[in-house]
């Protein structure tokens, strides 16, 4: 139990902080589709304001131009600045993304997904970015609002970085972090990244590793229109006929990837990293329950956290120009695009994934003996990456998990890529939202109790620095 | 050339009929979404009055309820009704469906698709449902016209039935005519129906044969709601994995059906069977226009030809559920729909097919060792049909070509399915639109010389009738 005054006044400002997330959730800031990026830019704007509120100095920088849905459009800009400058204080850096993945109420969404819904029955806040990752975002303000309404000294440097593209492969953010090392990010001892998830409902966690991302675009073309299949099925080479052939060569339905070299690039496995995984306090009903259904690959529990952390996974996430609406439509497709990507594990390399990748379709491709036209492209790729738990970082996160949940954390390595470890060669470290979230999925939300006990455990994390370091 | 009153009419009075072709496209009238069911029944009114407006009486009969995105709907109505009750007269009943297939700008449309756009330049007069099916329901009205404008007598008794659900399965329309065959279709003596294509551009086409379709959808469900890969991905049995395993294995790449039981129920090839398509007025080089790529299967004519008009076929339309935007978003689709279908020749039964479909998929199924839930619906059948092409009703529409194109018609065996030739025991023949129209597809037009044209070749059919059934 935490009865630091900040803490307090967390508790009895709750509306307050819930329309924060409200306003925030229901700017759809996604960055995927062309049409939403004037929303992303607005998303961007209400969060420097509500950074400058705090005293924070935001820069807004631009990321350049990138082409989407046949246009050219100016990148969601990048939020980078400072609260704080002491030189007897650590600097801290946090990094969050205000961009959003799509969504629509006819994805099967309860309610309009743009639209923040407190189900007070539950306790659950609805609405797309919830979780991913506005949610965590507020918990940040929120915190240094807290400290500041109480009079808490904030006794660590603070510096942000803020991108808009992260659901679209955080275009810009490579260069703009390279870049920052020697400017705004100079000082930077640790970093703070809060964009992924608890194991389950119970246990909190901290996440040392990351799965790296290769995604793909396998387009096939043939006929210069969409056909009839009564007049011209059996007449020509048809699109989805090829794309599900080569598809069918990529994993086994056991989650076995059937691309040559990606296997061989996986680190062995020794007993004692077998025992590390057996020990994480989650069992396969936990599983279970936030998948919903009793369908994991493995039914050992080891299995299963190795198959999410430690292994490379293959999934096939969709067709573009094929038919997708409901009822039946006769149609064949000209030309569509599969959409799939491998969750990568060192020592696997974006690069080297794709050079694997596009030789092999290409070999499996000719063998089709189909004259259409292949063509394959790596829409996004991000590296791996594995950090140090002893570092003070995680010491004072751990510290603070301890004194808001009562709970030692499981430690992880999962979730999505970035680039601030290989950059900025410091150590970086996760701090999760609650299993079942729902993050890209429909109905995604943050529960009130996380929302509110993660504000607390970001603020805590904070004020345990100076303590964590000096004992280092 | 045709120089009869009627003819000259529609010549003189083109405005007016592409007028009335302008407000039946700009009526979307898509049967296979919920949301536009009341379009497809203002479409049917629309249609009921411009028909009684030349005298017919036309009824408007319910056809039941089906469900549809979940919810119960009413069928849109059948439109049935005559126009000449002289017993010394032949009867012939004209058959055409008013629905359309859906369309959306972002389809890769060059205009609105439910706008109609008439290019002067091209004589092109783009829409959706320009070609498939109200052109040709508005050929048939507008000959009406020109008779009667023309103090021309109609020397036929015409039946009507106009029908609303084609492009969803024709619900309805089989128990329909089954019990119009006792009552408003007891005296027909000849079916016309005007919903194919010529093979080219250049040569009119009539048809006596169809092939049947059986329609499946493929449900896999898994997860009980999306999950994101990075954090589920090689942790469960992934729907799509599965999806794409099955359907690789329904044809391959070359055209041949794998389900086991479906090519040996076709009749093999004979040598006069294989001349009569090589003597078929269409080059390869027309085939490849038509479709915008050389990506035809085989290089002979007659071959192509044959896959396209005796032999069966498979075509998967698309996937319900899965990621089917633009750019890339990393989720497990948590339930999948694969679509499709089998175009049916003789002696393939629907129902057989739905059988060998089914038995073959859940074999097929099994064999993956997926702890996901498989379910097989055919969501319509119709089976094959093949005609008399001695009969009075193909000499009147084969002397009609000749006096309006100058041409003799190809016979063809192909497009959808009907249900006409087995519920009335009549002669059916097919009097199609040219080949280049796109129906079901983007960019759908209807060249407007062949709407001038096609519509004198109706009127001159008619007129021909009681010559050609005198010499039967």
């Amino acid at each position: 139990m935490l009865d630091a005054p900040f803490a307090k006044w967390i508790d009895e400002h709750q509306d307050e902080l819930i329309a924060r997330l409200k306003e925030a959730v229901e700017i759809p800031s996604v960055s995927g589709d062309a049409s939403y990026r004037p929303h992303v830019v607005r998303m961007g704007e209400w969060l420097k304001a509500e950074l400058e509120k705090l005293g924070a100095e935001i820069r807004s920088v631009p990321l350049g131009k990138q082409v989407l849905d046949g246009q050219e459009l100016d990148l969601p800009p990048a939020l980078v600045g400072s609260l704080g400058n002491d030189p007897k204080k650590k600097t801290v850096l946090v990094y969050g993304h205000y961009d959003v993945q799509p969504a629509a109420l006819s994805d099967g969404w309860k309610h309009e997904p743009f639209q923040f819904t407190h189900d007070k029955e539950t306790g659950r806040l609805y609405g797309r970015g919830s979780t991913d990752d506005k949610g965590p975002i507020m918990g940040w303000i929120n915190a240094i609002q807290a400290f500041q309404e109480t009079k808490t000294e904030i006794p660590v440097n603070l510096r942000f970085c803020f991108e808009g593209m992260e659901e679209s492969g955080s275009e810009g953010l490579e260069e703009l972090v390279i870049k920052e090392a020697k400017g705004e990010f100079a000082d930077v001892d640790a970093v703070c990244i809060s964009d992924n998830y608890w194991l389950g409902t119970t246990t909190p966690c901290l996440t040392y590793g990351l799965r790296g991302l290769s995604y793909f675009s396998v387009s096939i073309s043939g006929p210069a229109a969409d056909l009839h299949s009564g007049v011209f099925g059996n007449v020509v080479h048809e699109p989805m006929t090829d794309l599900f052939d080569l598809f069918s060569k990529l994993v086994t339905p056991q989650g076995k990837i059937l691309v040559p070299g990606i296997n061989e690039k996986v680190a062995p496995l020794t007993d004692e990293e077998r025992k590390l995984y057996e020990d994480i306090d989650v069992t396969l009903g936990d599983f279970e329950q936030a998948i919903g259904a009793k369908v994991t690959i493995s039914e050992d529990k080891a299995e299963v956290l190795m198959g999410r952390m430690r292994y490379p996974s293959l999934s096939i996430h969709g067709v573009e120009g094929a038919f997708s609406g409901q009822g039946g439509k006769t149609v064949i497709p000209a030309a569509v695009k599969g959409k799939f990507s491998i969750r990568l594990v060192p020592d696997l390399d974006p690069d080297e994934v794709n050079e694997l990748v596009q030789k092999y379709l290409k070999d499996e491709f000719a063998k089709l003996g189909s004259k259409n036209t292949l063509k394959v492209e790596m829409l996004s790729g991000g590296k791996p990456w594995v950090a140090s738990i002893d570092h003070w970082n995680f010491r004072a996160a751990k510290d603070a998990i301890e004194t808001v949940y009562g709970k030692t954390p499981s430690y992880t390595r999962e979730g999505v890529t970035l680039t601030f470890a290989e950059a900025l060669g410091k150590n970086v470290m996760l701090l999760p939202s609650t299993g079942d979230d729902g993050a890209h999925s429909t109905n995604e939300k943050l529960d009130l109790s996380n929302y509110i006990e993660g504000t607390k455990t970001l603020g805590q994390y904070l004020l345990n620095v100076p303590a964590a370091a000096a004992s280092a």
